[in-house]
């Protein structure tokens, strides 16, 4: 189902994104800069501002280094209506954003005696919930270099233990606000809804109205394929933003942006939305935005089913995803990792002498385990999944990367051969996708008689 | 174990980076910039530079816009030796970034004819292995499209169907050379040892000799605690460059680097290595840089024990997670995943007075789910969990966030009743990390007899 091409968009005409405010964000840390931590921050701000109908320019990652937050401050004030930073507000004395976003707006530190207090307070409370060791000085070190904000700087309330602040320029001086966020992705998003009710914050980007965003999914479809439905198209979609993107789950997504209420741009996603439909109906997944694990949900509710998994080299993958949504306890009832010849024995009634003729890895062991998981539990449905997935344990006829997946159940069985590429983490993560999408094609009637 | 504070940095002297070549990455796309896509090309390359000596200073994300793209070329181009652009090379319309560089670096694209032949034949053949349906025009305007190089760029071969390519400034121009990756980063990947060897990349970072990295790991210690410790030994420490960061697992990493054979550097880091092991002897999880999961998995293969699962609102996580190192067949040898009241019952042999009397989230129920496992697998050690995932069924006894853990096996039990925050997914995620720590509690002597 992957192919070799760019995860990459195309962009068509823009125009329904001109004229709207523009964002950037920086986010500091060498724990971010050098991959050991992965950035959840731009790509929350990027949803939190399209859905206040502000555009992103620009995510930029800087280590801790003062010099390069300050340039980077400069790059992103020249052509943007708002910077925003995340980061840097520890109480450590390498922590520091709040000082460079002072010394870049022109206005010095000063020391805020009542957001000290407020700061000591929560500290106070932190500690005791969570059962803390506290050392008294370094805590009122750390503190008061917390309750350090720049002179004029609107000061948004601590979540955690750091405050966010709006800092504009210095009178006189031309450029945009700056709005500092804390690093830990759950104070940022609760200081979001704060941080947009300040007047230097509405002013650069409120009132815009909001970008309606629609997602359509394809499954099995190449890049190349769709980019030559959107050019024979071409004229029935201008005025409408589409990026595509192939996900990792291996589906090719296309997104589009538009104002609300433009009659315009609304006919373009219609014309885009019918040209998909004509085109692409084997591969097609979902026009209202639902993924295969909302698909595959629905389905079981629609259905009033019951599902069972059975996992070797998942391990337990397919059941967790199920579990990821709210509410699954109304379909998932249960499953069995079973990662070792005797367990496939001994909790799901796979026979030996199977085991021991066609291979734990082999389509009829997917169908046992499938079975034998569906009649143990009590299911409507059994998922059996059984392949290699590397590195080591490969042969000739048994290769790195040959999954069998089995969903049986309502007197139909349904199988898939997978022969999947790439690491062990890739093989295991794209054999869960292909579970998911057995269960949805079951589901949907698709399958041989038992 | 989770605390306030910014997952941000202590950088202590930066003197063992300072002289060496400087590197920054554009990362393209809107996918990535929206963040629909993460970004895994970032950090990948922050690894690759470090082994070869050289530092990151800046990763970048823009849209497909070419004036963003162009502009985040001049800012790097500034202080960098070298610019690095993952992404925009793909067969469709709006893939620009070739274009883009090209036009910043002031050579004119040109139409490679060889090159052309070379990614036909790969287009070719990668469409027989997978099976596309390909509509000939479509793509020979993709190759047609990919086969345009700037003048006088250094080519690298591609492996999906893109070519990287190494693109100096025009003679007579200053500035660094921009190295254009693919955007997937499997070819990302497969092309760095080729971009490495192109002369202009050689000169730009090549010869600075490796960096040395270590990490120190605790679990349960606050990041301002370390940070008090590290003031207190300031003196000992110069020369050492120290990043501190507190991880979605919930460790405390402490990454240092250094110049490989620099002796006050080494001394340096002897030095922080004494401090954390007298400051920190409890929570000090490790110091050779294994992870939470290498120590599980050592801990199990030393002891020749095996494990088996037993998973409510994890629901395969554990096992999931057991299973993602490779060998691990030598210790895992299944689990149940028992969502359902009456599939604790069935499959493990939960007590149902017990589950009707103490309720499913219990200490009990837990010990008796570990119970299960081990007995009917089979194992040395079984671990049982349950908890309130939520978002919904939450009690006033038994709110959303409360999860029992439990390890049982060699005579002893280990049980743990966490009262966790956050999302459904956090949740989960962190009930899986402390159910690995128990784990290696137990098989460090930790427990009670059974």
């Amino acid at each position: 189902m992957d192919h070799p091409q760019q995860p990459t968009s195309d962009t068509g005409a823009t125009a329904g994104a001109r004229g709207r405010p523009r964002a950037a964000v920086v986010v500091t840390g060498t724990e971010v800069l050098t991959g050991r931590v992965a950035d959840a921050n731009g790509p929350w701000l990027a949803e939190a501002l399209r859905d206040v109908g502000a555009d992103i320019g620009v995510v930029l990652v800087v280590g801790d280094r003062p010099d390069d937050l300050h340039r980077a401050l400069r790059f992103l004030a020249a052509d943007h209506d708002l910077v925003i930073t995340s980061g840097g507000l520890g109480p450590t004395a390498d922590d520091l954003t709040a000082e460079v976003v002072a010394d870049f707006q022109g206005r010095a530190p000063a020391y805020d005696d009542a957001l000290e207090r407020r700061i000591t307070a929560r500290v106070e409370e932190l500690s005791r919930h969570r059962g803390w060791r506290r050392d008294p000085e370094a805590t009122a070190t750390a503190v008061r270099k917390q309750a350090m904000v720049p002179t004029g700087a609107h000061v948004l309330e601590p979540v955690g233990t750091a405050p966010g602040l709006v800092v504009p320029p210095a009178e006189g001086r031309d450029g945009p606000p700056v709005l500092v966020l804390p690093g830990p992705p759950p104070e940022l998003q609760a200081m979001w809804d704060d941080a947009l009710t300040a007047p230097l914050v509405l002013a650069a980007i409120g009132g815009a109205g909001a970008l309606r965003q629609d997602t359509i999914r394809l499954y099995g479809t190449p890049e190349s394929e769709l980019a030559a439905t959107l050019r024979a198209h071409d004229d029935d979609l201008a005025g409408l933003e589409i990026t595509t993107c192939l996900t990792r789950d291996g589906e090719l997504e296309i997104v589009t942006r538009r104002s609300e209420g433009d009659p315009a741009q609304s006919a373009a996603y219609d014309a885009l939305l019918t040209a998909v439909r004509h085109d692409f109906a084997d591969t097609l997944l979902s026009d209202d935005g639902r993924t295969i694990d909302a698909l595959v949900a629905d389905a079981l509710l629609d259905a009033g089913a019951t599902i069972g998994l059975a996992e070797s080299c998942t391990a337990g993958m397919v059941a967790a995803r199920l579990a990821d949504r709210p509410g699954s306890s109304a379909y998932l009832l249960g499953g069995f990792v079973t990662y070792a010849d005797e367990v496939k024995h001994a909790q799901l009634g796979v026979p030996t002498e199977l085991l021991a003729t066609v291979g734990a890895v082999s389509a009829e062991v997917a169908r046992a385990m499938a079975d034998g998981a569906r009649t143990r539990l009590g299911t409507t449905l059994g998922v059996g999944v059984t392949g290699v997935a590397g590195p080591g344990g490969g042969t000739a006829t048994k290769p790195v990367g040959l999954v069998h997946v089995c969903v049986t159940g309502s007197g139909r069985v349904l199988s898939a051969e997978l022969r999947l590429g790439g690491s062990r983490d890739r093989i295991r993560h794209r054999t869960t996708v292909e579970a998911l999408h057995l269960v949805r094609r079951h589901l949907a009637g698709e399958g041989e008689e038992a």
